[in-house]
């Protein structure tokens, strides 16, 4: 297992698809389509177990490899898609899953061998589009595929999937594509398994110094698409930002013609320049850009506000909303790679409208006695 | 800058101090002895700057770093130590460093070549004992030492190193010690830096499942010094877990003298396995361990706490209060580096003993208009 990339973001999975399509070697992708309990990963979650060589993602925390790698070869060898459920609840039957091999939860997986019908996933993937995979489980030929295209809402279905149900399965498709979640849903008998499966969020890290590249590695862990812009074109090599998927040079007045800035993109300026932070920042509040992290002091900002309204220039409630600064959560570290998790943190944060708690709190307090009745 | 490992933790700042010692090479340590206004480091910050050679950490976000360079010529070449002051304001009159270079705040930094004198403190570091280096700044021999060993509270100063000051320095030297912070005093005319070295808190991450290797790797990113413990010995390989310092096998029943648990270990347990967890959570609750994070839903500690109820063992307030469960952060990721962040970040803020919030809620809102009078 060590040379595998087993806890890789979706998208180096599905990178993972691609390589065995234009490959020599076959391989299977094996999809959590249902968890009852807990599990590790939810439904949705791949792995790619090719014929030879390392695999790519991972679907429970250790318990379940060695038999997927089998069933592989059995869904190779049959060249049919099949669905196993596996039950590691440490009091069921399959106790040898569950006792002393650390799994829990009821998983059903999806195991195909991976062809040609997938390929408009990776196209999707490569042209950074969502697309929504809907495929037959149960009532109907396992493993028939339709495709669900947001930017048009068209469903497009493959030979053998069922035309009736292809009229009806547009809203669901439409709804877990945009939320990015994958959920079987069923309709007259049939059961499909649909999977939204998106873009990488975008994190842009606006600098060029030594904080940044920590930031972009720990953007990139945490499944980002990472974009690091110089507004000083000598700095703004790909070399010093490994992690990044690009590195380009603008201006802070051409930032939002240079950059496809959205809703799902998140923005950290940290060019340590007054001016260029100052204009980036009259830049992107006007945009639907969620985040705009801004590094240094409450007070830097303060000083910004003060030539902004001398220029006359307001900020809404909104905009200001989205603004952050102080950047990051309060952990308390002073490194660069604290500074990068602590940021990188709260971009997930706020990526997925979550607060910022300890889990532990959210659960409420651990009581320390079950109630009694007085 | 890209063949330099430049966002590195202090440990390995420090193991660049020894690599100058014990090698070929000649070079120097600059560290940040006072700021003035904000900046990126905080007094403590290092860099070893290498005659030949990539260097080790860095101590701004990129403007002083040529400037660094050509003065580390200069001292090795001098033999003596220095400190130099860079006001990086973007109106000061240095405005070439703050001015388009990206910098802030005015830094003092000791630059001084790389000698034995040093070698207490790779001594502690790789003991993995606290130290805290104590050096003439001003009013005395710059450069002069004195060595604070918090383990039996002694001072041991080095040749030139003022007598009296010897007898009246230890206080400071012990608190900041204790704290792992920087700082300068002064005392009669003489200024010294006093530098508390602290060996890195311990993540301990109990599991050699697929979640375990990003935990320790973001761990080790964040700075601490990471264990990975496995339950069952097959498993608990260095080569699984390239992270993490060390990698052992233990029973949970010997968790207590295995490890070396005290009030600066964070333990995450990740085994899976109901019975493993129950027995170590156990073990651990009543220990110094600070933080103990749990997987799983709270339910699964409910039903622990179900049998352990049964069996008599109640826990108080103060244990329960250390352990975590769910384990990190709510930051709505599911993937496994996403986890990752959640929890190490979960961490760091109950090591520094802060409230995860966003740094800018902490800050308060940000008002729309100056306030007016009425």
């Amino acid at each position: 297992m060590s040379d595998s990339d087993w806890s890789v973001p979706e998208s180096e999975v599905l990178q993972g698809v691609e390589e065995i399509l234009d490959g020599e070697h076959r391989g299977v992708l094996a999809t959590i389509i249902a968890v009852e309990g807990s599990a590790y990963r939810r439904p949705g979650a791949k792995m790619v177990i090719p014929e030879e060589g390392p695999g790519s993602g991972h679907i429970t925390a250790g318990c379940l490899e060695d038999e997927l790698q089998r069933i592989a070869g059995e869904v190779l060898a049959a060249g049919e898609p099949r669905i196993e459920r596996y039950d590691l609840r440490p009091d069921s039957e399959d106790d040898v899953w569950g006792l002393g091999v650390g799994c829990n939860g009821v998983l059903d997986i999806l195991i195909e061998p991976i062809d040609e019908s997938y390929r408009p996933v990776t196209e999707a993937v490569a042209d950074d589009r969502d697309i929504g995979v809907v495929t037959v489980i149960e009532g109907g030929q396992t493993g028939t595929r339709a495709y669900y295209h947001p930017e048009d809402g068209e469903l497009v279905a493959s030979d053998g999937f069922p035309a009736d149900l292809a009229d009806r399965i547009g809203e669901a498709a439409a709804e877990l594509t945009a939320r990015g979640r994958a959920d079987t849903v069923e309709l007259d008998g049939t059961t499909v398994f649909v999977d939204g499966i998106t873009s990488p969020s975008d994190l842009v890290v606006v600098g060029t110094g030594n904080d940044v590249a920590p930031i972009a590695e720990v953007g990139k862990q945490a499944g980002f698409r990472v974009t690091v812009v110089g507004f000083r074109g000598a700095n703004a090599t790909a070399d010093r930002f490994p992690a990044a998927d690009e590195v380009l040079s603008t201006s802070p007045a051409r930032i939002t013609e240079t950059l496809d800035l959205d809703e799902d993109t998140y923005v950290v300026l940290a060019t340590h320049n007054f001016v260029d932070d100052r204009l980036a920042v009259d830049e992107l509040l006007g945009t639907d850009v969620p985040y705009v992290g801004l590094m240094g002091p409450r007070k830097r900002f303060e000083q910004m506000r003060e030539e902004f309204d001398a220029e006359g220039r307001a900020f809404s409630e909104d905009e200001l909303d989205s603004l952050y600064t102080p950047v990051g959560l309060d952990l308390g570290g002073g490194s660069p790679y604290q500074i990068a998790l602590s940021i990188v943190s709260e971009v997930l944060a706020v990526a997925n409208d979550r607060e910022p708690q300890h889990l532990t709190e959210r659960a409420g307090p651990i009581h320390d006695r079950v109630e009694v009745d007085p």
